[in-house]
């Protein structure tokens, strides 16, 4: 029931200026803490929240240390600190082995004693999961799929057969994992076959997959996400596509088939990436971004995907597209000056 | 079993050109109306369907009265009153109270004997449901989730613990609310460690949520949808939006965390915001628009967040994008001619 | 247990350049094939993987076939017949006929023996089902619904009242259709009247939909898809949309109320359809493309929906954009050697 910022101090490596025997027992706003709170300052751009606020203590960097009128904890990443003393004073609940009387699991299926299976699931022959595996409410786990321990689905996550899952995954409600990929040929009638999806998806540990987000089992290998990769909501994967460890996509991005992603890339929302292209490691890509071709070197891309090095010149662009209409009425002018100067036809050559 | 036109004219405050004794028995297109069939016009582009219809009635706007061959029921608000008279020729199926013998209901569950808890649903400990409330098939409502009364969940919505809903909702299948909003930290070796997500999601009274929409709880304080919003489909709210009363929402719009939108808002399909911004009450905003700064003042925007009162200009800069080869070519023919002209070095300064 | 090259060849037309007693019992890709697989190449681009291929034989088409240092199988379309004979190797897994003892089918509800019904299904009173129609877990069915024969759920999807859907479909995990269409009509107070949504969705045979995608009920008449329309992972479909036969959708397209999209278009992914508009028959639309006004003619249309025949010219303005910096430099450039030779105001006029 709460901790000394002493011990905090100690545990996540702080310098502490304050009191080393004051207790915080939860987390809090910099604008709602109380002095039973702990609050931080990531953003410089808060740090003018922090005159006013009456936590029992803030975690922040050096630089903002000097303005906050309470106790402080002093860290150079005080938003990874704060990640980590959160989940302390924050426990998950505990997890509540056992089988749901209405749960379906095949006779078959290995399901150690640690697991927690909820009402409604479904567990499908010959399936394999691992120590503390959790099954929200109606997940459905299709044949042969295995699950590394201590990963745990929310309600109403769907996975269809053949899918293999890591170590320490969270997968939130309406996930869609190994569903068929978009394939189908062109008949010259105009009618489609479609080309039966047989590859698998392979996920690593410690991904986290964001509510009802899909993706798609591979045409004939498999599709695959890396180690510690973070998908936000409403994501698609299309088939084949693999993506490098930790990188992190936010909402409602879409990758098309074939596409390989890096590692430790940063992708905004709302993005999207056509097929059959390569991007490398370590780049960031801004929201909304149309990704249309490959991207061969780290860096910021924005614009359609605009090279990093370019972006200066690609936002001097879009500043005079505002001007465009005055631009194309300058020309109009010096086109009617020049033509009463000289008439055309005479000017030399 | 039908009504006349007369009880509809006083009920709802039209003024009646035509029969009075005249029954309707139902709501109809423009064209597929029949005798007893009521039917309306609100958007005037329409209007050339008039002359043929066959319809019993036309609910209509005074402009558009003196075109129609059938009798007509003459109301400013044509579309508000049709909404009305369809509600009541077509009233939503009675609830059927009771609890289907394959819920799975907690114990200590307030579930009032007015509610209708449909096959395979949910209802986790402390869960506290209003009068009438309906939860559709494998619904699942997590720990200490409240519900208003008179609140409907369509089948397969998924709710976690500690969200708030208020009464006379409708929420849709497949959507999501209250799971964690997508918050990491990044270390130094490019991993991630995960920010607990703290806060709930307190959703108001009479909001609609359409089909798969998901809802991030707050990190720390709650994810706010105010009284009377609607949301169309695959909508993703992140952690710590704000969204005002009677603001309407069409569908694949994405909000990024921390942002808060006004009362009253209109906003297009597949719009984009940022995050930690800020909209107006009464702001209207295009389809497909990016929205990447705060809008402080009430308006109609679009192509880019554009302010409304620069729209004309932005629409003339379009139209010159149209022409930019040929202005780009323009302005070669001017520098070959200047250069014919003076050889450059040569000119006055 | 596989199949000989000579069957092939006579089952699928192609001419055989090889062995026709060599077996195949696998399909792979060209780099990871082995001597009893059997793989394709479609994309020419693809090409240069085929020297190092050691698959048994390859189907290609007859311009790659000189390359191929193993067996082929050489026809007109590769990707049709790769498509026909990896179904023959890979069959999909034979239905289970039976009602699982988890599920809920109401008393009247139509269901042949030959029907699989999966765990936890909910079947809605007045549902009837043609032969060999398999529901996977968690499906919903509401009253009323009529579905062809050998049409397949797979889990978690929920299907409104009144909906028809055809012979032959598939239905991906998460897919909802007949939801609400997204109506309301605005008070003069600004809060909204909800519009009842009376039609339903009718789709027709050999439809695919994938993974959580939305098709909303029409308002009044039904929201039509038509036979052997295919549509990928999380799009939506707003309320009377009609789409014609054989069209093809990507994933996150969305479609606003009343739009008609023909036959046999091809229409890319994250693309985006206003309302109350037309698109003709064999339409293609590039991804990410904004359709905000009618498109009346046959062709490829991208770039916000310019017409096939300008999108050269769309091109070259894209392009003149990357310069547009530049460009108003050269005006600026221009204005003041033009004022240098002969001053503003002594022109002639």
């Amino acid at each position: 029931m709460g901790v000394s910022l002493g011990v905090l101090a100690v545990r996540h490596g702080c310098e502490l200026r304050g009191d080393p025997d004051r207790v915080v027992e939860r987390v809090a706003t910099l604008g709602h803490a109380d002095g039973l709170s702990l609050t931080f300052l990531a953003n410089s751009a808060y740090r003018g929240q922090l005159a006013g606020t009456r936590a029992g203590a803030v975690i922040l960097a050096p630089a903002d240390a000097a303005d906050c009128p309470v106790d402080v904890l002093v860290v150079r990443d005080p938003y990874v600190v704060y990640a980590r003393v959160a989940a302390e004073l924050h426990p998950a609940p505990a997890t509540e082995p056992g089988i749901h009387p209405t749960a379906a699991v095949a006779p078959d299926a290995v399901v150690p004693g640690s697991c927690q299976i909820g009402p409604g699931a479904v567990v499908g022959r010959g399936v394999v999961l691992g120590e503390r595996v959790v099954l929200g409410a109606r997940t459905v786990l299709g044949e042969r799929v295995a699950v590394g321990a201590g990963t745990r689905f929310m309600p109403g996550v769907t996975v269809y057969p053949d899918v293999r899952i890591g170590a320490r995954c969270t997968l939130h409600a309406g996930v869609v994992l190994g569903s068929d990929g978009f394939g189908f040929a062109r008949e010259r009638d105009g009618s489609q076959v479609k080309v039966p999806q047989l590859g698998g998806v392979s996920v690593g540990d410690d991904v986290e997959i964001g509510a009802n987000t899909t993706i798609d089992r591979g045409a004939i290998d498999d599709t695959v996400i890396g180690n510690g990769v973070k998908l936000d909501n409403q994501i698609q994967v299309g088939h084949n596509v693999r993506i490098g460890e930790h990188t992190v996509i936010a909402a409602q991005t879409g990758i098309s088939g074939s596409t390989t992603i890096g590692a430790r890339c940063t992708i905004g929302g709302k993005a999207g990436f056509a097929g059959h292209i390569v991007v490398a490691d370590d780049v960031i890509i801004g929201g909304g971004t149309s990704v249309t071709g490959s991207i061969r070197v780290a860096g910021v891309y924005a614009g359609g995907g605009t090279p990093a090095d370019e972006l200066p010149r690609w936002r001097r662009n879009m500043a005079r597209f505002g001007q465009l209409d005055e631009l194309a009425k300058r020309v109009r002018s010096l086109e009617k000056r020049f033509a009463g100067l000289i008439p055309t036809g005479q000017e030399r050559r």
